[in-house]
């Protein structure tokens, strides 16, 4: 078969796929499954066009991959054959192991995390493989000696990070969040075996953490989206309670699984097959469900009737909230222990930078300092808090 | 609630919904479900970021007529409120009676053409309204008498088809379909109550066409879709046949209506619950049934191991498809009687352009000319016709 | 003849000509002279796509004006026709006053400012337009009692500098620079009379500022940009020197007039004839002067071969600025007192933004704190300086 | 010096200069010269975006030619270092022939045509390069054994069409005039020696063929750019009628040996230093002219008060033309042999293709086409022709 495959992309215009074994990872049944996974969960409800999945966002970054590996070498940095195939695989596969929902599930009915199901999806990729993958998986766990290489999958400015910003911006049509990408790219250099941005490109550095900041007030942690998968936690918790409580959900075989059984042998097996899909038709079969808890916050997600959220910096007062639960369970026919199913409250915090682990900037004469040292603008590493309350209208 | 909303969209910037009534109708269970159908099926399979849906292209094709109908106001053209707020009604609800891959639907457990359906949602919600879709439903069949409403809604050069073709170019990433739609739109006038384009228009229609034509062959029909589209439709023709000799299928409750019930009078009901999640989730579902024509089917499509393809101008031989059939046979364990749904064969017709209705030139001298009769490049209604034959690798 | 045009623009697709007298204005001697005037003067020989006119950029701003007249009247702020139609006479004319190289011009033999020239031309446009320009100067100038609409025209986030940013990040090519102009102005609105930005746009309002740090250091102040337009000066210095001792250089009439005569009361009249051709003529024909200061720096614009320049945070070391000097002597056939032509340093600040004048931001509550007081970013008015010296290689 | 330079091009992002020679080209005197050259003429007159010069496009022609070596030796087309090379000057100088508005002056004052000059200059050059463009211009002029070289460069199917159309398509904002230049690219190869496009690809050259008839009648034709260059024309004609009989013309001194000497020996060095500014130059100081047709023509230009001008498909009736000559007698202070100058008529013919040598379609069988043998849309060689007729208003 030809594998030399070019793939349309409304974002980079053209992809190729670069090694036989990355058009045949591309093809197994792992990785096709995250064509049912979109990147951003319910965002699309608020803006329409975020529908793009994580086959997309993995396809795209491994075409940043590419054009780096390309710079880097250019720069006459030492990338060996086997290690530019290995740091692209372990970019292709390294969001693998995210489930539907991702969020909202390892908060409920998933107990691993997945990160580390992105390892194990990619160590029965190996198996098939006949050990192809082994320096890829040495890089994406951070243990092959040359640091770079895992930058360039995971660090505050790897690929991962580029493609996704790039690509959300994209398809939400928040054009503000778009960042420079190529310049980014263009600009990258090793420096004392790790990865370092050129002197030229700290404006770009800059904008592009502001535009991440800014997709994270305007995107991630849209209220009404916030509100959206919270209702999506709960009716995934009143799930597995029913359950619990020996009800029989109608479900798909995967998500029955998860509710009923979770025997840690078959997990991977079982979230293999596990999309969009299970979830958002096990919740329209539920708007129908005569528990009231269920089929009311069912009825919310498929209708998009969602609960009225309210956002402020400070934690919300109890008065207040004993207010909206007393109002809500005067409307609502539901029992007051269930009460915490439509009026809940939270906060969410978000890291403009973390200074862990900080980017770096190469100046001509040979010095290397974290951003926030060198720019003139006042990088900080700042991390901002917003309290929610959610409640039926 | 403040109905004076924004949308982002990636294509067109922003969007504003322009009445109340449009805001309302936005909101409806029939209309939010338009979001879980995609506007191309199964295309995703072959350009990945063709996952928009119905939903949105009926919010672009509502933005195009706002925009459409202040140019022709800005021409003295009398559109009255009334008639601005029903032809805006009218092209948001033109496609509303669409249900999930339309097209392979209609072929095999929908007997109901999808106009029809939307005539019927608009007919329930307006009772809903009471009456205040009346206007829009008369513009919508044809019977208004200012004939230049309805044409803005179903026409050659409609704002639907400058919507999708705008749209599926921008998703495909296939950015030679992009046509001048805000040209058109600025061309657009009315001559003796009939849409024409003004002369200085005639190349950005000429190049309408082409793109529209370029639009067929690289994406609508790209062989790789057929392909997968014809699978889905063997796969819910063979659904059919089981149910109907008695086989308990797993699927959802919407589904199961148009497998088993079909009561005329239950129709628009389950159909209003019917999406992509309904089918998609049985395919998934059907994965591991015991019926091998399904499960091979199925996991096709889940997998993406789609079925060969192979297209051509002329029929295929004769002696050729039987020894495509013989050669299955004997690889897959299937009756002789089953061979029809993995080796089959079909046709598909492109019209370039139709000269029932024509699009049609207005001159500076008030001339009125059909586009065939007056561009110097030789449009002329053309049909080309593909065979095509799919089988198992 | 017809004045309903609309003016093609690769920055925001069509520009409507919004009323007559914009049309008549456009049409006029003194503002077709913008077409001769490059925005970003010497800054193509960085950015090559940087080509774009004062012309172009005016009517951009006017485009934008449009927009934001209309946003602002969705919002009930009361604006007349005669307002509307001033406000965007005045941010047309805006910078009329420009001459070619402004900056370059102004620090050597143009002794007025382009402001100053704006307003007179204003003057002069109001006299042969009967007094019809009489409400946009007095917006222009800040005397009209809607304090908002000359915020409009000029301010922190005024038309202006949403369009010339816009604008000139797209024809350099630095898309980072891209701001989020059309979500900034469906964001604008006034309170108190004062224009406000909604609470909602603030992220875009940073983004904002950014984004025009950003531009300042990669391209208004782009280190080879500086050391042309320094050495422009120096030509233009040189000649003023020259003129002043007597010498006839061959210049065209309109610069002969501010090299000999600057008589003050045909400025206008001259300036109004002078645009980038008389000043890159005039150095062609300079390339082959007998006056080696002259012909140097002359074919060193002219044939892009540009004094080196070096860039740094602190003031350069006299003992260095003396070394290079002194090589220069020894390779250049040149009077010692002439030296500054080829050996200059000086230095630029950068204000990121001003606390003079604040944008301000309209919370939901009704309260408007200005933005550095309200974003959780850190924006404080901050300057930075950097110091250069430019020498021949 | 680091000649790895990286250029803004708002059309491509980045172009990256792949060979030293190359940069050192491009520093040339005779190739910056192509930075005062303005590729569309006075086309900015309709089109305000349109003031790209010669010297942008050949650099985006260059980056083109780099990804189609790119391509064609992914598909194992024998193209050696000297010859990437070789092609790679031969694409960048195609053009260095050009001067200022090439059309009008070649049809008046400069009698060699400019691919002649261009070879010219490439021979000058040559000779400085110590004979390292000698196979450039082996392959510029066709006379190397590989013929697809010398199609890269030159063919209906040229980096060159492809840059120009996209990049005027881009500046104009004339978005309809778009090709899938990459997407062409990324699907030529070789047969039998010759360049072809592979079968995939043929949609985008029928696309190619439409958006270049589209751009033609849109820009390149757009009557009122007609206009003005007729009437440029008229101007230099009377330049050279008023200098031949003796008068004495300010304008620069290389236009001046156009004008008054032309010695054929000192062609090539008088050619290297005009441009664009001195005939613009030369048009404002003549609007001043005591003869009346120079300054009544050169006003025209500079304060674009363009002559009216009519377009149909027919020769214009002798009579009519009469007529219009004797009422412009009338108005204008002219003597009757003058006339000419300020009513004149004219056509131009477009050929939209060209069945000399025509595009060659590769099928996956190996059989190859020319497209118009293979196309289902009907591509013929066909001509259209326009007849003008210019006069004041």
């Amino acid at each position: 078969m030809n594998k030399k495959k070019i793939i349309n992309d409304p974002v980079y215009g053209f992809i190729t796929i670069p090694y036989g074994i990355i058009f045949d990872l591309i093809e197994h049944p792992y990785f096709q499954r995250l064509r049912r996974i979109k990147q951003l969960g319910l965002t699309h409800y608020v803006y329409p066009g975020a529908l793009h999945t994580r086959f997309h966002h993995a396809l795209g970054a491994t075409h940043l991959m590419t054009q780096a590996v390309e710079v880097l070498r250019s720069k006459d940095v030492d990338i060996t054959e086997a290690e530019a195939e290995a740091v692209t695989i372990a970019i292709l596969l390294h969001d693998i192991g995210h489930g539907p929902f991702s969020h909202a599930l390892e908060h409920t009915i998933v107990d691993v995390h997945h990160e580390e199901l992105s390892l194990k999806f990619m160590e029965a990729l190996n198996k098939e493989f006949e050990g192809k993958l082994s320096l890829a998986i040495e890089i994406f766990i951070g243990k092959y000696h040359k640091k770079f290489l895992h930058q360039l999958v995971s660090s505050q400015l790897d690929m991962d990070r580029l493609d996704y910003l790039n690509r959300d911006s994209f398809f939400t049509g928040v054009h503000e969040g778009v960042i420079g990408y190529d310049r980014i790219i263009k600009m990258l250099s090793v420096s004392e075996g790790e990865l370092v941005v050129e002197e030229k490109g700290i404006y770009s550095v800059e904008k592009f953490l502001v535009s991440r900041r800014l997709m994270y007030w305007q995107v991630y942690l849209h209220k009404t989206v916030l509100s959206a998968e919270q209702t999506l936690i709960r009716i995934l918790e009143r799930m597995k309670e029913l359950t619990q409580a020996g009800h029989d959900l109608k479900v798909s075989g995967s998500l029955r699984f998860f509710l009923y059984e979770n025997d840690a042998n078959k997990l991977l097996e079982n979230y293999a097959r596990l999309d969009d899909f299970d979830i958002i038709m096990a919740i329209k079969e539920l708007t129908n469900h005569e528990d009231y808890v269920l089929s009311f916050l069912s009825k919310g997600i498929i209708h998009r009737r969602l609960l009225k959220i309210k956002l402020q910096n400070e934690p919300f007062n109890r008065d207040h909230i004993n207010e909206v639960r007393h109002k809500t369970e005067k409307k609502h026919p539901i029992e007051k222990k269930d009460i915490k199913y439509l009026v809940f409250e939270g906060k969410e915090a978000i890291s403009s930078y973390s200074n862990s682990e900080e980017i770096k900037i190469l100046f001509k004469s040979g010095k290397v300092l974290p951003v926030s040292k060198c720019s003139d603008h006042g990088i900080e590493p700042r991390t901002a808090m917003k309290h929610y309350i959610c409640y039926p209208i």
